[in-house]
């Protein structure tokens, strides 16, 4: 089995660029999302503790089998840690046997921010050049890297509560786009053609109004993604073409478990298929509810996977025993 | 987080003894088994599939957290690989992070044979010599070390269609007892004190009927572990004192899938604990319907990864980034 570690994603980020690395993530994304009924779909496993939470998450073609294990702990930031951590597997479907075992921490950051791209690319209208970012912590960079890569974003003005993270945001990106730091949502959200809302506050918030918004704009809603975790006004869900990846998770998860009624127009992968338009005029708002779902670590592992192979980086671990005689397992310990 | 491989479990059992290495494991899951309320008990997942299925088995306490990824492929024999290869993982509640991921092919083994024998210890009498065994394959010799652990197995009587698996299991396990190597089931099993049926064959098989067993016999039914596969008679099962490890599973996968009725005397954990006893007189025939369960992974993982740190073995990897600032993912790759 190959073993990809944190230092592992970093060289192939190195060798190939970030840049790069993103652009091929939402390709095998696109890829994946556009045969869709080839998929397993099962719901994730969570075990809630008063902590946190630690949730595994499969899906599988009829060639690859993947899980990501992941958790979700709001006090580790307090000591210094991530709030969520992640490890994935990819094995075959034939075998059975694993293939790779792989960090997933990053991969999960680049992933998420791969999909909204994604759906941007048919969301937004295509001259989108101004990116407002609500919350510029862990996942902040992704997202506008991501939404570089399928728009010409020139501009992205932001605000968090926490200059330090605002700090942050400007020493990585200022020499990618005209950063403007703002002061407030309003102000942030005032001209942009995209809005993305990436925080982490575990409550029903309501960052953005209906009359913070622009006709035309596209929103990504990224930090409604558990119960009890949203972003967004009802009024504002009620103005927007919402699109979602895979409705009975959203439906729980994201932005809409406040919008019972809601009207949804489509899951993503319709979008992808070409079932249905993204948009259909430029003066309508438009919303991705993006909670994250199982085929994007899926689509990530499996090109992760291949550029390992192409790369030859990672290490090569005996997971699995090789024993001569299959029924001689006992041997192998000799 | 530490990595565990298959050369690490060699290097743990050579360094303490096979024969210590299941002592303990018995130990563990005696000990957990004993405190079965503290436990997250989940239904595992399964995706099936023409070629076999992929399985995650999560379970935890308050303070630890397991997972198992295990196969199920009964073609993989005929390509010289395991019908069933594993991995598990270890993970601290209070952070939600990994501690340790571990091969569990091997583990898988010696968890399954522990636990036969902790049934074993309050289920045979305690005089118990004479082991018989049904099926020489790859669990057999795990399977008798562990029963030897708990009762003064002298003798073992053992019977395998294959003769070359016979004969790998008289080259593993001769010098440690008077080994009689049998030419039927009823052969083998006419004067044992303690019966282990281990095949592999997807089917409802009826290794054992009622009048093959002497009074006062423990039975083991090991094999008999999925929907569809079982190993023996209905009668057989009428005339036993029945335990299992975890009634809801057990009616899907054991023995007493095809006897909706039958009267389940206890679950394992009652017998360590000592709410019930697990044999009422030498007369009785007693049968313990094992299907494995998560706790089991739970109890050799955590004993695994004790022993690792005891010993020094293994590999720590980066598996989770480490941000000075946790908001700052993205420098991480930089």
């Amino acid at each position: 089995m190959r073993l990809i570690t944190v230092s592992d994603i970093k060289s192939i980020t190195q060798k190939i660029g970030i840049e790069s690395f993103m652009q091929k993530a939402i390709d095998a994304i696109k890829e994946d999302f556009a045969r869709w009924p080839e998929f397993n779909k099962s719901p994730r496993h969570a075990i809630h503790y008063p902590q946190g939470v630690m949730e595994l998450m499969p899906c599988s073609d009829n060639a690859l089998y993947s899980f990501k294990f992941v958790n979700g702990h709001p006090g580790n930031t307090a000591q210094g840690r991530l709030c969520v951590a992640a490890l994935g597997m990819l094995a075959e479907v034939k075998t059975g046997y694993p293939l790779m075992l792989s960090e997933m921490t990053l991969l999960t950051a680049i992933r998420t921010a791969a999909t909204g791209a994604l759906a941007a690319q048919y969301m937004a209208r295509p001259k989108s050049c101004h990116l407002a970012l609500i919350g510029t912590g862990a996942q902040a960079e992704f997202q506008f890297l991501a939404t570089q890569a399928v728009l010409p974003i020139e501009k992205v003005s932001y605000f968090d509560p926490d200059t330090q993270a605002m700090h942050k945001f400007h020493k990585h990106m200022h020499h990618k786009a005209d950063l403007q730091p703002c002061t407030s949502i309003r102000g942030a959200v005032q001209d942009a053609d995209v809005i993305i809302t990436a925080t982490a506050a575990k409550t029903k918030n309501r960052l953005l109004e209906k009359d913070m918004i622009k006709k035309g704009t596209h929103i990504l809603g990224m930090g409604g993604d558990c119960p009890g975790k949203t972003e967004l006004s009802l009024e504002l869900l009620e103005h927007s073409r919402i699109v979602v990846e895979y409705l009975p998770q959203s439906q729980e998860e994201g932005e809409i478990q406040n919008y019972p009624n809601a009207n949804v127009h489509a899951e993503i992968w319709e979008l992808v298929n070409g079932t249905k338009n993204g948009r259909e005029n430029d003066e309508e708002i438009t919303l991705f509810d993006s909670v994250g779902f199982a085929i994007e670590d899926f689509s990530i592992l499996r090109m992760v996977h291949d550029l390992s192979n192409q790369l030859n980086i990672g290490q090569n671990v005996d997971i699995t025993p090789t024993p001569i005689d299959p029924k001689d397992l006992y041997g192998t310990l000799f």
